[in-house]
């Protein structure tokens, strides 16, 4: 990550970060695809920490609260790894691929909530629109956070958000104009 | 629409789309930098038409209502040309990049309607929130209506998502359960 922020993504070689991290080239590509995969890796433990959230809320859980707790515990993760959070942010936002890649990951988180909702017995479109909802929340509140003081607290940002969003949808206007 | 249908994707070249549209490849090139922008040169125009639909809603709208004026807008021009848009949607389903490339117009619509709802005077994060739900309801209802028969209604289709949306935001569980 320091590589990358440094000389910039396009510029860092697989050979310079396998270097820094102590590895051959080879053994680099035994962990990772390609470069961009450096960036990617904790998206699989993210998955697995939001369905399995899903799938562990009570019985008698609304999908959104389901959903509201999934997002809370992804909070929490990302939380642990501010610094390299936004890092990784930076680097992202200075490169379209990378951002095109952020983009099919949160697609794929969707998916996922989605079906971990259906797994819960919750019909479609419901599923849809509830974890549609939590990535929604998920990608505004991560965005306020990381613009944030450092002490900021990504899981209460989350839980506020949601509670904004559930404000926005269905409250008329006037609290939320200038 | 009918080379990518046919032929696939991958295996029509801008010589036949151009001879297809009786084109030269030159006169091609300065309408559609690739032959992927065929396929997205729409996004322009329903861009504009979810920004000025927002910005022309009574001013005493709340900001979702403007919003699902506009979703209902776009789902109205979406439903005069059922078959290219199905026929697209195939195309896009077979194809990775094409994937890709709809989830950064998805994102970037998103972001466009956040913008026309601070113009509106909507502060963050209530306009990315609102805007997210919006594309959300979008995505969803586009899905139900390319599945459903012939005849479904999309702007009605767009309504009913997103007083979906609104109670699987809010409501308690048990109506969503089977």
């Amino acid at each position: 990550m320091e590589l990358f922020t440094g000389r910039g993504y396009e510029q860092t070689t697989v050979a310079e970060i396998a270097a820094r991290a102590r590895l051959t080239e080879r053994t680099f590509f035994r962990y990772f695809a390609d470069k961009r995969e450096v960036l990617f890796s904790g998206s699989a433990m993210l998955q697995e920490l939001l369905v399995n959230t899903v799938a562990a809320a009570p019985e008698s859980a609304a999908p959104i609260d389901a959903v509201a707790a999934a997002v809370e515990a992804a909070g929490a993760l990302l939380q642990e790894r501010r610094d390299y959070a936004k890092q990784r942010q930076d680097v992202i936002a200075a490169n379209p691929e990378l951002q095109e890649r952020e983009l099919i990951k949160m697609a794929t988180l969707a998916a996922a909530i989605a079906g971990a909702l259906c797994d819960r017995g919750v019909l479609e479109p419901a599923a849809s629109l509830t974890a549609e909802a939590g990535i929604a929340v998920f990608k505004v509140a991560f965005g306020i956070w990381l613009k944030g003081p450092d002490q900021a607290d990504l899981p209460q940002i989350m839980r506020d958000s949601l509670n904004d969003l559930q404000a926005v949808v269905t409250e008329p206007a006037v609290t939320h104009r200038k």
